[in-house]
């Protein structure tokens, strides 16, 4: 089975794709998708997914599965990166629903505002409610990291690469990361744990 | 094992631990919080979810797990709710995840607006634009319930249990769920196979 991963090479919610497959080193395609400009309202896209949105993961027999974090359960089953146990099994699909709710929509979308928007965009209106919201979320975060290495017991899981995904380029969104010392602290932890960065991403390590 | 469920009657995030612990006959006791007026602001309550959500799971020995739809998987495991096919078993993630990033803040966001806040408040100017987004959900949802009785494979999961959640009070949001007949079927069907509506919910199934 070579999977094939339709997704945006700058989206973090592609990017969790991508880290998954080469971490369990599972062979797979990359489809590259602009859904900055169209690439996810074509007619041959919404076959693939009604919803509109990369990443889509496409199966040798054309089945398809949509949404980034189901993507990475299903392709991190019967790994390390999903817990045996029942408990820390549903405490990583909190983190994960955590990251879709509580943070990507406040951290991803001032990176894509300030990444992808001419500065006269109406949309730069937001961004002060996303930075305050974002950095509530990089606050549960740091404070729940105070006292351990990852989210979930003591070993990388897919919670960790799901909120990787945003919050290794949050600078780029205006967010700082020095206000966060053990959201940093993880960060390296992941990057010397073999979780790669987006290309050209802002890490936020150097600073 | 009694769980003690943390949440609010009225929110549909809540409701969703409900169905699922009657559905599978697991007791409970169920702690009133009154999220509407300070009450997952408490530190005692911030202690148990420092993102300052309900529901939260609360086991015998002190454990507690945020997330509703982590909270669904939890409760789920080990019972027909959850398939025990793989690639069954990522799809009903992929609806969930869907329900929290692209139904739950426009459907639950515009109904929490018109049930809670009072006529003159500002951000009533939010709900054309909640409601454009949320028709846009419940159309993905009636074009997948086209062809299908259930939103994966032909049993109820915990899929439709979160999905439904929010969709059965979606006309308390000021959506028409006429426009959406798949939508009201499949609600229809839910019903009679146990699954109970919110105290007091308008499940548009009476319009």
């Amino acid at each position: 089975m070579t999977y094939r991963v339709h997704g945006m090479s700058v989206s973090g919610n592609c990017h969790k794709a991508r880290v998954i497959l080469d971490l369990t080193g599972q062979p797979y395609e990359w489809i590259e998708v602009d859904s900055a400009h169209g690439g996810t309202r074509t007619l041959e896209f919404l076959a693939m997914n009604s919803n509109g949105k990369v990443p889509v993961l496409e199966f040798d027999d054309g089945r398809v599965l949509p949404e980034s974090n189901a993507i990475l359960f299903f392709l991190a089953e019967n790994s390390a990166f999903i817990p045996a146990d029942r408990f820390e099994r549903a405490q990583v699909l909190q983190w994960m629903f955590f990251e879709q709710y509580s943070h990507e929509p406040y951290v991803a979308v001032a990176r894509f505002i300030k990444l992808f928007l001419p500065e006269e965009h109406p949309r730069y209106t937001e961004l002060p409610k996303l930075i305050e919201r974002g950095d509530q979320a990089l606050s549960v975060m740091d404070r729940h990291l105070a006292s351990r290495d990852f989210f979930v017991g003591n070993t990388l899981t897919i919670a960790d690469i799901a909120l990787h995904a945003y919050t290794h380029c949050a600078e780029e969104g205006g967010f700082d990361l020095a206000e966060f010392p053990n959201v940093r602290r993880w960060l390296a932890r992941l990057e010397a744990n073999g979780v790669a960065s987006m290309p050209n991403a802002d890490t936020g390590l150097t600073a």
